[in-house]
């Protein structure tokens, strides 16, 4: 691609527990050049860091440009994030990840402004900057992968409540007494019940009673996670057990939504994650279908638009991205 | 009391589905005299209309002033309104409350301009202006009557949402396949498992199962209601059954109230309204203990206060006052 002058792009970085990826992102929230590796969150906090970094530079690579054109540098981040002084101050299934100090660690190898934020909620941001939640000003978004988490737009801002901790959506009971979440979290949650990793134990708990399905020829070996991809090819291939299990898990995203709408009176709900990445419109209808039967306001309900997001695994590359152009989680005001 | 100078005074109704309050109230939000009447509301709206106006001029002359005194009325409403216009949508057990211009109904009476808003909203405005959520950015007030009700404080401002039917948290499912609501709503809501409604419900199941309970002794006749005041009686004297369904109650108000403080993160959240009027810190502390419980963040949730209203019955009709006087649900900055 044509050179462009210097100071023209940022690098938008999304720190999963699975995989890094890193973007270079031009002005207009596209992506110019991205990589990708796996976190192995495993080998501790230095070594993910210089991953992070080795990413970062395959993407600027990628995209055909130097580190004298990067301006700035986003990150998304899954844990409790101190946004002021770009630190992590604790990482959700990240291994030592506690007060561990991203803005030095960048600065070190590509001297500009960082910026670090909540994964989900940066991942909110992008589409809300240029993904399907454009000009809305009150929608939720709702991410669901191995958890649940989430990020509440009100009056075209993203709400961060009073400790910075808002949009924790996966952690809202939806059945009192339910079952504990997998890998903690907050017993009967909507987390608990309907994420990828609740799926998996369902899924696990019905083969261990002895209930058919063709998942075991579908993995490499039955220990290897059942990924969301997996999924998908099981819903193809017409297994009922995850056909069943996966529309239990929509019924109960769907009593999660009618109850984020009665609350909040959002214009939009955006769908987004690995599970709607590899099931999309399959898992979205009956979640759809339950809100409506079960919101308080029919009449509300039909002007509230349940969709998939529009910038799926990169809306944290591109929300990143960004926010370190904008120097914050606020879109600006069209000039 | 001694005579003001004209203009001094609002007038704040709180229009229930059981009662009718008003109050004139002063400046600071104190009440000067007040007045209350039974809505009957199966005489249909304009009967109930000319109650309200009754009312208001029993307060009026409570308050030892007259109707040149008043420069404005509010009115807390239950059911949907329309602000702009001063009339009642859709009312909640009030039968008849369709498209109500409660607004043309104040003028004819006493014209001066009219407020309307939903009557937990108004409610939670009182306990912002003048109770305990003053000074209070972000905060969740919960109402639990015969139904619940809420009113939800984000950044200082009450959240209306994207249609103006926000903080309809007593909608939100706390026990996927739970129970039916009493009079329609949400199955597995927690006002289906937590309103004075379902409490009373709960309390007539078991006793039609045969448990042993002195309530009967408590009523004028069983098919009477079994009161909030009824029920801290038949706490007070140790009524085993009416103590665990509570407890009980109590329990699932904990799960949605730690439901709401994982999505939304506030600094406090205020429980009024008849059930928390006539049982106080007895039915808060198991309420507050669950919460701690099923918080997602222990550190963030030691500084979340979980507290009773402080203008109790009041809160509707000062609340109201405030709105007719500032023209807003907005509390105007200190000066």
């Amino acid at each position: 691609m044509a050179k462009k002058t210097k100071g023209d792009f940022t690098i938008g970085i999304d720190l999963g527990g699975t995989k890094i990826l890193a973007a270079v992102v031009a002005e207009d929230g596209s992506v110019i050049g991205s990589a990708k590796k796996r976190t192995q969150s495993e080998d501790g906090p230095d070594a993910v860091l210089k991953r992070i970094i080795k990413t970062s530079q395959e993407a600027v690579d990628a995209a055909g440009v130097t580190l004298q054109d990067i301006t700035a540098i986003g990150m998304g981040a899954p844990g409790v994030i101190d946004m002021a002084r770009g630190v992590v101050v604790s990482g959700t299934n990240m291994p030592g990840w506690v007060n561990v100090d991203v803005n030095k660690a960048l600065r070190v190898w590509n001297n500009v402004p960082v910026w670090l934020s909540n994964d989900v909620r940066v991942a909110t941001f992008g589409e809300q900057a240029t993904g399907i939640g454009k000009g809305v000003k009150n929608f939720i978004a709702v991410f669901v992968g191995t958890g649940i988490g989430g990020g509440i737009v009100t009056n075209g801002q993203i709400y961060s409540g009073s400790r910075g901790s808002a949009g924790e959506i996966g952690h809202v009971v939806i059945m009192a007494d339910g079952p504990y979440a997998v890998g903690g979290g907050v017993r009967g949650s909507v987390e608990a019940l309907a994420s990828r990793a609740a799926i998996e134990r369902d899924l696990r708990m019905a083969m261990a009673a002895g209930r058919d399905t063709i998942l075991p020829q579908l993995v490499p070996d039955i220990n290897a996670k059942f990924t969301s991809s997996i999924l998908a090819k099981a819903v193809d291939k017409g297994d009922a057990l995850t056909i069943q299990v996966l529309q239990r898990a929509a019924y109960y995203l769907g009593l999660h939504a009618a109850s984020l709408i009665n609350a909040l009176d959002p214009e939009m709900l955006i769908y987004g994650g690995g599970v709607f990445e590899a099931l999309g419109e399959w898992m979205l209808a009956p979640v759809r279908s339950v809100a409506r039967q079960y919101a308080l306001n029919k009449t509300n309900l039909d002007q509230v638009r349940i969709v998939e997001s529009k910038l799926g695994a990169s809306a944290g590359i591109i929300g990143a991205g960004l926010m370190a152009r904008y120097g914050s989680l606020t879109v600006p005001a069209p000039v």
